[in-house]
């Protein structure tokens, strides 16, 4: 896209009368821009004034677009976790067994952030260090992504496993179990490298040992014969 | 221990005569100073100039106790290290029962870094940004908590457990599972915080969930009917 093309959509005098599909197509072109302005000089701050004056605006333009330094920072954060949020619908609405959900509900987001993040290593860095210094931001889709793990979790509960657990305790033990497939710096981090292999024998570790009732009751090492799955 | 009786220790002119554990005992002192400027500094480069000048100690002196600025940083590594391997090798000789001893590997030397964190954060964020930094010599003690690791896996799988996992593998897997009771940057970080009962039921999920062979013969949802304790 132009920077032309973004002037001249701002340049319009009678907002208001704009189609909002004209306001998001000018919001993308300057996410665009921020994106290419990241990539230049990483996680620094970005003022609105730098923006306008990249895509050739006015300062006063480019408030029609984000009218705050915040708003700019939450339409940058929609970007990043709207695929993600894509595949979390995904397997949500899916009729996969449950055990297959829960994979597909962590892996398919994992080789997302490893794909991301061979494409361009930098700019990856760059948005994970965005999202820590406005972490106020980021806290609604970590909250997000755990409600849609809790209904797959409740599903699962009633399939008759972690029967020892309530929701948000197996919620918190599963966040840890998986953290490294999760936290995009661990993505970069963790030595050796976490595979999606590794998680599916994860996540039947889950299935097959969280939780259960005879570990809750017994204590660990009481001998148990039982259907399993 | 007072900064004088380094001085005389290190005034010294026959160092060669000295007993060893005069030596040592004057590194123990210098390495309380080492603490003492970490502490007010952070985890910025401390040289030996700088250390032999807060020791009263000439230049000249301090290399009859490090080295070098590599020596040091060895010692102050050897330094934290050494309470995470008295708890290894204890509960490596102990003769509770593998998933006991499983457990304590961890939840063990968990609870003192959460202890040393809430001591002294500050403190705490400086020793791992310098393990960070010199994560060369880190390296090897990571090195070490895996073999002894490996030691517990291969005596889990001894009876029975892991069958369908090598000992390398399962070390892997076992390790993505507890990574934030491992990690002292994770300690801090994790939000709700990392809980030895949390550790617990992960470790439970571990013994009765990875790496069974039901699961990797017959695929994640074959119905099982077996002793699984």
């Amino acid at each position: 896209m132009s920077e032309n093309c973004i002037t001249e959509i701002s340049q319009k005098d009678d907002i208001m009368a704009r189609p909002a599909t004209d306001i998001e197509a000018g919001r993308a072109q300057l996410l665009d821009l921020v994106e290419s302005l990241i990539e230049e000089r990483g996680a620094m701050e970005i003022t609105l004034a730098e923006l306008a004056a990249r895509a050739h605006m006015s300062p006063a333009n480019i408030y029609r677009f984000f009218e705050s330094k915040e708003a700019l920072f939450e339409a940058i954060a929609e970007r990043w976790f709207e695929p993600k949020i894509a595949i979390m619908d995904e397997v949500l609405a899916s009729d996969l067994p449950i055990r297959e959900r829960f994979y597909e509900f962590f892996a398919r987001r994992f080789e997302l952030m490893v794909a991301q993040q061979r494409e361009n290593p930098m700019l990856f860095d760059s948005y994970c260090e965005l999202g820590q210094q406005h972490f106020d931001i980021i806290r609604s889709y970590i909250d997000l992504g755990d409600h849609n793990l809790s209904v797959l979790i409740g599903e699962a509960k009633a399939e008759g496993y972690f029967p020892a657990l309530s929701i948000d305790s197996a919620l918190s033990h599963v966040n840890l179990m998986v953290h490294v497939f999760v936290n995009p710096k661990a993505v970069v981090l963790i030595q050796p490298t976490p595979t999606t292999a590794k998680l599916r024998a994860i996540v039947d570790a889950i299935f097959d040992g969280l939780g259960r009732e005879a570990v809750a009751d017994k204590g660990a090492d009481a001998p148990v014969l039982r259907v399993v799955e």
